[in-house]
């Protein structure tokens, strides 16, 4: 690992940061919140942190390496998470612990949307959109991290997308494809979000809600500016377009990307992992509305509107609410969880162990019941037309146990300090799939439970987000070895 | 397919299987207990099935083919299964439903050993025999099934034991190999049980209580022939005997073969599994026993003593009961029985997705993130020493994902019959693991869960028995082509 390299990469990731503060330090003068000290502090804090870091490394010229590209990505989401909670920690109002200051931050950045704070729509304007701002940075990053970084670092069977990957590839370098990637990337997600914020805004949100709510509905965030969430506004327009944009932004950046650059969608029907979502999606609402219907839970209409709503938003990991869900008959709860252990697309801001993999596991226990019965048959476990390679499935499965393991060993955690089963796997579930709500005590918000619970689940907040082994292997000595 | 061959197969296996009955008629005229007339019954229809079935195919002379195994152990666990239920739900006294003798008997040949009975002290003796009987036979079969024909079918990366398993291998046909491994296989049990029997006997158990637990224990069953189970006895000794046999039933039995051929124990400590197995049994019953002391659930010295025994209970999946660990702290029940889904070790008759098959997903695990790091190293998974072939962890992979999937489907089943989270992921985890006691609604017996709820939890009790695959292969269109 090359420490200079890196110092310099978090010194100039740490000033630019800081001006993520900036437009609430405006947005406090304008309403005069009273928040504006907080954001000064922090904002100077973050800067001068990364001005010194960044200070005696700065003459540095090196390109990146695949592995520093690790390094990179994780102090992008831990570095600046914490560093993102020092306005809300210093706040008079809502008076927040470091810990749970912590928490809010990386659960923003991280798009997981789980929030320790209520009274939501009495906090000052200028830390509520702060808190949409930090949801829509981590969305960006994700989009860069998930189409342009994961692929080359081979995470997880992502080295699929290797070859399908927009922009040059550049053998071993990192640094000239990801620019170029992430520009392209960057305009798709800046469109997405100010036609999201323009339909909110036509459809009667006032005009700080709207933004508030793209940025949230762009990166799969599910942070609201109200206790009630989306359900605030009460009208099908506003769910509808929301659960529209969820849909897209849940969709592989990728096909997006060709789609811009080829004016044309047809690609799109074609990509497996796409009809395969939008069946499974499919498949649960129906299941969903016609659940509620049966048991009365609400009349037809409400049934079919509030089931399709909750079933897009769990399921892609978004978490935004109209209804409590987790109060739903007793197999809803269950079902839309397991909807979002599945996520959005890979290379999407949604999260879960994404479609891909769940696909590709289903493919390869299909084909280990045929071998059963042909054991001396070659069958190839195929995607769209084409063979997948044995390599990339073996990383899938290699995902998808850690994932698994990682899931008990944090649900064990959470169980230690005193938390019941539901609320314990469904916060663990909630945070390692970067979705928000939880079951049971978390069901509402996260206030209640004991730090030690919150860091767990930080830690898992983050886990989900780096795709788990961009985290893990910066634990490995193989790693640290030059 | 062959039709012919299987029907009589079936049909000389139902006219053996209704012996199975016979000591029973000699206990019910011995005790007096008034259950003679279901057992007469019970028998008369199985051995007429069972002729009547045999009869028109008597002639066929023809060899088994591998693919016919597959058919064979189904028909033994589910036709025997249901047939095995005449006699209980015949009997007068407990009055049981047709689903709850076939609970109770599925329950009892797969060797799960959940109830639905209470007042077991009640019960006439015939019947208590009969269902410990049930067990004994059980774990006999599975013995044969996972030693000698797992293996050769390659179910779930069993062939990993091809070469090491006892006997010729006579490449394509079953008879020969099954009937000679079958035959040592059966005395290793046979002396175990008699051993067993013997020691719980001068520890002070009644002559037929012995024999009942231990068969009970060789089978890693978990039935008893009280409400209190092995508490019941409230004695150190018979405790430490019976967690004695649990643990060498549990262990391969490929190994008791050499140990028994050979007159050597070295072999033991060289064998990855066991290492593996006993080190995890170690660290689980150190865990439970400190976290029961430190709670003061119980003094320091039953902290120990109660800790080691249900740990070695669940762990092992056999499932008897010396204390309530249902309600032991917060993180124990959990963990207790995260540990019934590792199992007992391969070739034995624990459930569980077993020890071998847990340390391969952990080393592939670990060579994923090795392989991030060194993405062109060609890194194999080694055990003992040796490189397990690809072929062997995807098929166990392909296991894992299944079993899971399973799992979840059966779950979200129990959910909707009206059970809580809890007693539903504990009541379908230990039925698939062939544990027997679960946790909730369901933490002592069966009794009270709606018929659906039963009739799931058998097709989890035969999947878990079978391995999954044995039975998922053939609802394959592929399996029933010629
Ligand atoms: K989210
Ligand atoms: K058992």
């Amino acid at each position: 690992m090359n420490i200079v390299i890196t110092m310099r990469i978090l010194g100039i990731l740490l000033m630019l940061f800081s001006f993520t503060m900036m437009p609430s330090i405006l947005l406090s003068a304008l309403y005069k919140d009273g928040a504006h000290v907080a954001f000064i502090t922090g904002m100077a804090i973050t800067f001068f942190t990364g001005f010194f870091t960044w200070l005696p490394v700065r003459r540095v010229r090196k390109e990146l390496r695949t592995r520093d590209g690790f390094l990179v990505v994780v102090l992008f989401w831990t570095v600046l998470g914490l560093f993102g909670a020092i306005p809300m920690y210093l706040a008079e109002h809502p008076g927040l612990s470091f810990t749970d200051a912590a928490f809010e931050s990386i659960s923003g950045l991280s798009t997981t949307g789980a929030t320790v704070i209520t009274g939501l729509d009495l906090l000052p304007e200028s830390l509520l959109f702060y808190r949409q701002l930090l949801q829509w940075l981590g969305g960006m990053g994700i989009i860069v991290l998930a189409v342009a970084i994961l692929p080359m670092l081979g995470i997880g069977g992502m080295q699929l997308y290797r070859a399908e990957t927009p922009g040059p590839v550049k053998d071993n370098k990192l640094t000239p494809r990801i620019t170029e990637t992430a520009k392209a990337l960057w305009y798709i997600y800046l469109s997405l979000t100010i036609l999201c914020a323009g339909a909110y805004w036509l459809a009667g949100m006032s005009l700080f809600d709207a933004v508030s709510h793209s940025f949230a509905t762009v990166a799969i965030g599910g942070f609201s500016t109200h206790d009630a969430s989306i359900g605030y506004f009460d009208s099908p327009l506003i769910e509808g377009i929301c659960v529209f944009f969820m849909l897209i932004s849940a969709v592989n950046y990728s096909l997006h990307f060709i789609a811009w650059r080829e004016r044309s969608f047809a690609h799109y029907a074609s990509d497996p992992e796409f009809r395969f979502f939008f069946f499974l999606l499919l498949v649960i609402s129906a299941s969903a509305g016609g659940v509620l219907w049966l048991t009365e839970t609400y009349d037809p209409m409400a049934s079919l509107r509030y089931g399709i709503f909750e079933v897009v938003s769990v399921a892609t990991t978004t978490g935004f609410g109209v209804a409590d869900f987790s109060q739903w008959p007793s197999v809803l709860p269950f079902t839309l969880f397991l909807a979002a252990f599945v996520g959005g697309c890979a290379g999407s801001t949604g999260g879960g162990m994404k479609v891909i993999r769940i696909l590709l596991i289903l493919k390869q226990g299909m084909r280990e019941i045929k071998r059963l019965v042909h054991p001396n048959a070659i069958i190839p476990v195929k995607l769209g037309g084409r063979s997948v390679p044995d390599r990339v499935i073996e990383a899938v499965w290699g995902f998808f146990s850690v994932y698994l393991m990682l899931f008990v060993v944090m649900l064990i955690g959470l169980l230690a300090t005193g938390l019941d089963q539901v609320t314990a796997w469904s916060a663990v579930g909630s945070a390692l799939n970067n979705l928000g709500p939880g079951l049971g005590e978390v069901a509402s918000h996260y206030g209640n439970i004991p730090d030690t619970a919150k860091w767990i689940l930080i830690i898992a907040m983050l886990l989900g987000r780096l795709e788990i082994f961009t985290l893990l292997v910066l634990f490995t000595p193989t790693f640290w070895r030059r």
